[in-house]
């Protein structure tokens, strides 16, 4: 948890919390798709981590910095707590989508903090913090989904990555307007959920490019 | 600019323009295919970044840099100009596209000498600088064709990608020859435009590799 | 060599004809699917690069290493003279289609020895070190697999990467009981081999996961 969240104002263990759970969803979410291409145990392993962590691995690199989930084992531990559950209890993951999906979205919401603030301790403008808290957030399905060789679900269907791109937003004009940052920080999170769950119960979308 | 074209000693200005011509074109070429796909704006938005500023991207991390668009948001603001254009002008764009082609073309070429010239000013080999020239110019391409769940167009057909390392070869010449650094620029540049139009004129094609 | 073998502490000689043959034959890999998917020489060349030398350049970036080939010539060249016999001698691969998975396995097998060696020497615990050495041999296969738009091979069936995995772990608990290094090395190699035919022989594979 170090390299990841040192730089965070919340309470640790809250934070800690919540980011395994959004770890654990997003693994979940990669081990549903594997398990619909008929993927083996490895496959599926591998997904599912891809899937939790490529995010904030991306992001990592880009920022010059070690991929946080190499100096701390944790991150394999849930998903590896993922895959046994899933592998021996998947009926049940369709009794618990709800709370499945209630974790993905407070992940979603923390991982684009986590890589807002990370982008803004490297030294770098708040709009390629806002790029790096959506890529945080959203890289890691995609390249789920380049693995289960589909085209990405989220350039095609929902508001899920923009959920991203206006908590960021909310986090810079807070910056900007000198607002104590555990404000902002949970004013980013907050704005990330509400928009992903309105855009989930009215099935917003965005316009198709048109040919 | 300042990281990506320090060391160009073409008159900047010049240059500039024609970096931003050829983003601009990569960008609408990553915009056309995820069109086609019914992409939505925002994996439309994102197809056309990775095209125009994916290979450049790839040859930073391996060169141990920050990518170059981190630090200057011109190159987003370009793309997110070509969005707006496409969105609202498509059917315009199948009149320029002579015009587009030939952004592509020029915007090619610079690539390739940026690529080049960052490499060898990082310390490392003519060749490896040959390769990332390449690679700044054609893996934005590949990059967008893995997006949109298709084999990478430059793997089937044209010459593309040895118009790259043919301008790279003679750029190595010219300094192997110590011939001025602003002419084994120009002829660098002026070789991958010049295979890249004779290629399409004439339809050359690489054998395919038999089974 | 320098940078991939200098910390290994088998004799270098025989360590470079066993890079430079699995090196080989992980490109022939690359290729014999390049061929199937009527790739041109460019695209063929490619897929055989990032087979042989993607896994070990993926992890060089997550190292901050720069990647090996980029400071050493051998491995393109040994690239393209796999192209070359490939394209001249393809048939007459089938034949030694015996030879190849040999050299195949044994590369394997080099692979992860190195890649969990450079990954301790740069300071990372010893599952990060496993994770490296699985990344190092296994990861080539599957950019290759994404690049001709199949679902990864290794994602669906046989033992491949979990060679690599059990070869690390007893690496790792070689050096947790003070073996000498060179043992703890052939120990992890003759596991991945050993693993690998056995896997191959009796059709070893994973459990599928349900959904």
């Amino acid at each position: 948890m170090t390299l990841e969240l040192q730089d965070m104002n919340i309470g640790l263990s809250l934070v800690e919390i919540i980011d395994y759970l959004g770890t654990f969803a997003f693994a979940i979410s990669g081990l549903r798709l594997a398990s619909q291409k008929q993927f083996d145990l490895y496959g599926a392993a591998v997904v599912g981590m891809v899937t939790a962590v490529g995010g904030g691995t991306l992001r990592d690199l880009m920022l010059g910095l070690v991929p946080f989930w190499m100096t701390q084992w944790s991150y394999i531990a849930v998903v590896m707590l993922a895959l046994i559950l899933f592998t021996f209890f998947h009926r049940h993951f369709n009794h618990i989508a709800g709370t499945i999906f209630l974790f993905d979205t407070i992940g979603l919401a923390l991982f684009t903090v986590v890589g807002f603030q990370k982008t803004l301790d490297a030294g770098y403008a708040w709009w390629a913090a806002i790029l790096m808290g959506m890529i945080t957030g959203a890289v890691g399905g995609v390249i789920r989904d380049i693995l289960i060789n589909e085209v990405p679900l989220i350039f095609r269907s929902d508001i899920y990555a923009l959920a991203c791109i206006a908590g960021g937003l909310l986090y810079s004009i807070c910056l900007w307007l000198q607002i104590p940052i555990i404000m902002a920080q949970l004013g980013c999170a907050i704005t990330v959920v509400v928009i992903r769950l309105l855009a989930v119960r009215f099935h917003w979308q965005l316009p198709i490019l048109k040919e």
